[in-house]
């Protein structure tokens, strides 16, 4: 609706509801997420805050690198993502702002944004500005103390060159992609188990279809897949099978049952993938150039 | 405060805050309900959301059912209720809204809305306007790509007629109310169980006072409970007793210890009241009819 | 921006967004929590709700307490922190609303706001003030009747005293200090037990640092420890140690494993230090005095 000319004008700002996303493995029965979130609300008092998840399993970077992207595709532009799985805490492992995708990531840099690294143009900046940090900066809760007060004062408009200076040597976890060993071979990991004990891995959908046409046998802890299915009932009760799951990755499952108990593996761990394919190797050949390219 | 006549008043509209909950069965460790959060932030910045439970047992539709609803009574008019437990995903199940006393509620039509139904007079559609869902719609993940947008849409004004078609169909779980099998004799059920491991059984308080004052035996798993209390101070420790919880059903408890595990068993079961008054057969009587008139 | 004089002016009124927090040993599983969150939204719409802890253990006085402080630390002024765990529930102990260090305490009188009392010069008041319930208040269900209501009451701008009366013999745990016995001997106690199982002890970090210098005995369930620690890399895996942790408290930890595991103890159990030190003696005193001047 424009205004007729020579109208009288007031323009009453929009209300801005910054919006700012938790991943820790803190878990919900102590004080660390309640007390991140009165740090941010005491700088930004409009912020909205959004718990990703607090039960990444301790120190687990791969699951949370998961985690984080996953429910990141659905937020919104603008949207910061705080992320504080910090087995290095107190060390030198540095603390990273990141622009990537059109949001924001704040997070150590151990790893915990490969996943985002992995399908954005990223800009990543050390944070060094120790006047935006929550002093005294404790040793063992940067939490708190810097990465909650920098997303609040980003909330507020504080331009990321301000917080420090673009690098590009951050850390990339070995879970990005499989790794191809040899034709035909791969090494990948687990990254993350479901509720109900299904496997994510790392072995992209698109890139593996062809295993529903192939032998192939995928070795995960002290089991090994043999079946690919497209839906779970092609399945018999207890036979380990793997499928395309919801999240892009192909995922290890077994009907009626959990897979995670029957392989005993956690997030984290490496499996192995082996089949005899031309498909298999020019898949290979795909991967180890893109590796390459972007490396 | 009235304006003078003649005034020049400026209307500054009030920031409206819609308000959606979220019941799912998916658990807080994993990516879902920022999923599911993400996508209704995007469409409609202001809502607010606040979660009932996560933490339903998987496929516990009698248990989401209960949990809903008691929380539910306790929202504000024009309330959105979302409740994604949904063990038919990617079947012919229908998405469902329905407009229940005065509030929202939007769910897989399973079963999940049936203490909704039962105290209120429902105007239920199916939601088939695919032009409020998230594209491409996942045969795994209607909560992202169907339940949480269109939810979004209606907060941000969408008129409930805009999303389907009303029906009468819709399901209604056998929990709703125990099924009079004969005088004196009702096949009930195990609606919840609470953390402290009491079950809550779907005997509605005030339907079945009468029975403090008959004997009577309730078969719950494989256990029989024949007290009847007040409070639990009445009875002695480890003694199973019959009691009229804060939700308006009777709650089958045991003094410093839990319910559930001495009978061994788990919400949805099926349990059995059989007692040999006039009392009961008149309330057999009266549910009867009830459910004629209603059914 | 001072306006010109005779310019005409427009207050917008500030949007105001109170927050309140909420801590309770519900859970997270049950109607319980978003009980009360609709309660809340229902007469405060405006008011931001972010949640503490609701995973306190059943009845855990000492843990609530120790969470609630250690998180409102963190919160801006005129936060209304709302705490429930509450065994006294239908019994005559009293619902509490404090102004304490420029924040808002709402909860039953037993102890849980021991360490808020022992940090500010806390305003007690008893809620008697009916009018602001939620009517008919349940014998078992204080949270959602009494509480929340009159949180949402005061975040719209009731003023405190409209609650009730100022009291000044409110409920303090044993467990706010630990108890000088003798000379070099404290009775003191576990306040809670975090995620990696640290037991974190009542004992001040501040005053007892002086255990860093001489021998001590601290008994704590079935295991002595004897080993003070600056950092968890000092200890061999499996030795117990004290560390001051981030909270301010001595913690009782063991590299690589789970104290209270070790232990055998609980939130809430009492521990004995013994040590000979002259050290001892002196802050044995200093605590005896600082008692009996705040008693």
């Amino acid at each position: 609706m424009e205004p007729e000319p020579g109208a009288v004008v007031f323009i009453v700002s929009t209300v801005k509801l910054p919006l700012i996303t938790l991943t820790t493995d803190f878990g919900l029965a102590d004080h660390f997420v309640a007390a991140m979130k009165g740090v941010i609300l005491g700088i930004a008092p409009q912020a909205r805050i959004v718990d990703i998840s607090h039960q990444i399993e301790p120190f687990a970077i791969a699951q949370a690198a998961f985690t984080l992207d996953q429910a990141a595709r659905c937020f919104p532009p603008r949207t910061i993502h705080v992320a504080v799985v910090d087995p290095g805490v107190g060390s030198a492992r540095r603390p990273l702002l990141a622009e990537a995708g059109g949001q924001y990531f704040i997070a150590p840099d151990n790893g915990l944004l490969t996943m985002i690294y992995a399908r954005t143009r990223p800009r990543v900046r050390v944070i060094s500005a120790q006047r935006y940090f929550r002093h005294p900066v404790s040793r063992t809760f940067h939490g708190r103390d810097i990465f909650a007060p920098v997303a609040a004062h980003l909330a507020l408009g504080t331009a990321p060159a301000s917080f420090g200076k673009l690098i590009s040597d951050y850390v990339r976890g070995e879970f990005e992609r499989p790794a191809p060993a040899a034709p035909g071979r791969w090494r990948a990991s687990i990254l993350a188990v479901d509720r109900f004990g299904n496997m994510i891995t790392n072995l992209p959908a698109a890139d593996f279809a062809f295993l529903a046409r192939v032998p192939f046998r995928l070795k995960a802890g002290r089991r090994v897949v043999r079946r690919w299915a497209e839906s779970y009932s092609e399945a018999a009760p207890g036979e380990l099978l793997l499928i395309a799951g919801s999240s892009g990755y192909l995922e290890i499952a077994v009907r009626e049952s959990s897979a995670v108990r029957l392989c005993g593996c956690a997030a984290g761990d490496r499996i192995e993938l082996r089949c005899a394919s031309t498909g298999g190797a020019k898949t290979a050949e795909a991967l180890t150039r893109t590796t390459a390219e972007r490396g």
